[in-house]
């Protein structure tokens, strides 16, 4: 672990946490603290500078980019040490756009050099239970599946922390939720594995511009002591800053609720994913 | 995002790096590759160097740490920037001792000076959608539940790796799901709100040594193109590095696949996770 850099020894500079909380959180960051009085280090900085990367340089990744990446991915909490998921690591090309088409089209699924898609993986624990003369019965409930997402989460992003210090760039894929059982055709998964999502992994194309997403609000996410309602005025807030991110993206301004309530408005509007429920139980979990 | 470290221009050290990855898969090391080999960079040694704190010291937290945990948290990835997350960071020493309660009398829920419990939250977005309008059917879906318990996970990783920065501590809770109603109660949870699991955090205390887990192989986790099955030699090297370390920590000396398929015996192994499912809908998700 490392040693703790508090704001009164730090090397990093209160002028550059300042300006990251402020592209963090747009026109909200007039309520919030003051960067100087923050601990913090230079990794939080960098996790602050965050952004999604979704083109790519033709630079070759480094060797060996696979094993360090998957070393920090498994350094991640997994529940009892389970270790209930897997990763597909894909470069062939064919398979890429393959699965980019399973995935809405996404350009950057096959044009990223990397691909990684991680996996919800009870099919490895069912094995062992079986080979250990046991039935492996928890595996059939939600809590097993829900483990199995969980502990893939936990590793996928310590991987996008990984990739990022070395100066890659990635973008998740939840899209590869649309076509389950397809996806799992591609990549060979045998029953009780799930794709959860993808991770497109390569060098940012220079001469595409990402931006630092604005975000809502500390006090809209965290409740001190009990779940306390958002307020009115702090939604209004944070749809200013995704304005001024919009426009700085020359994308068409929106409301951040108008964007998450059409996105949320039906079974129509998740792109194939209504129908998860039934495409995980075809690909063998028992979700009890 | 910080400029990349590659092995060449390293300020790391090849030595520490090998020590890590020693550790990080014991016996299995033998098969892996050379550090020397490896891109690396701080930040991945300081991800490697991972390893979950139950026993902290008195020492107070850094004032303000909050927000930047939180910052940190909020600069993960969230699906289609729903942010279908909150957390709610409890204090309060009665609050913490009833939460242990609910959590398998897990002593370090309550001994952590500060416990933040993350929460699926498919409440905020409800409201949203129904103040524009809508009704957001979409949030009765599986894929809806997912995508929060997503959302939370990537943030509380980053949570993690920025409170690890500052010195800090910390242990995932999954035992918070073992009562979801009586936590949703305690923290006066919304309908369509859910405590996917808590996270203690505090200086770790200097008498109680950890030590860093091993994790399976690398060729067990990882499969390139597409899936393949683990060999039972790749397992039995994993079952000599967890006895390795469970001498280190004067454990009893068991297999890992013995441990697993235990803990996934059957319903009555879950500690009362097995009814996820009813709790879920009585909190008012659909899961359609």
């Amino acid at each position: 672990m490392s040693e703790p850099v508090e704001r009164s020894e730090a090397t990093s500079d209160a002028t550059a946490l300042d300006s990251l909380l402020r592209h963090r959180y747009g026109e909200s960051r007039t309520q919030e603290k003051q960067a100087a009085d923050l601990p913090v280090s230079d990794f939080i900085e960098s996790l602050l500078g965050h952004r999604s990367v979704r083109a790519y340089s033709d630079r070759a990744l480094p060797d060996d980019i696979l094993h360090t990446i998957i070393a920090a991915a498994q350094s991640a909490s997994s529940s009892s040490n389970l270790q209930a998921w897997s990763v597909v690591a894909v470069q062939d090309s064919a398979r890429k756009e393959r699965l980019a088409a399973y995935a809405g089209n996404q350009k950057h699924v096959s044009s990223a050099p990397l691909l990684l898609v991680f996996i919800a993986d009870l099919y490895r624990l069912r094995s062992v239970s079986v080979a250990a003369g046991t039935k492996g019965d928890a595996l059939d409930y939600l809590e097993s599946f829900l483990v199995a997402v969980i502990d893939a989460a936990l590793a996928a992003q310590n991987a996008v922390v990984a990739l990022e210090s070395l100066g890659l760039g990635s973008c998740y894929i939840g899209a590869m939720r649309n076509k389950p059982e397809d996806v799992a055709r591609e990549l060979a998964l045998p029953a009780e594995a799930f794709a959860v999502f993808g991770l497109t992994i390569g060098y940012p194309a220079a001469e595409v511009k990402t931006d630092i997403k604005p975000r809502l609000p500390q006090d809209v996410i965290v409740h001190l002591e009990q779940y306390q309602q958002a307020s009115p005025e702090s939604l209004a807030r944070y749809d200013t800053s995704i304005h001024a991110f919009q426009r700085l993206q020359h994308m068409p301004e929106q409301d951040w609720t108008e964007l998450a309530s059409r996105r949320l408005r039906g079974p129509e509007s998740l792109s194939g994913r209504d129908r998860l429920v039934s495409a995980l139980q075809a690909l063998g979990f028992g979700l009890k």
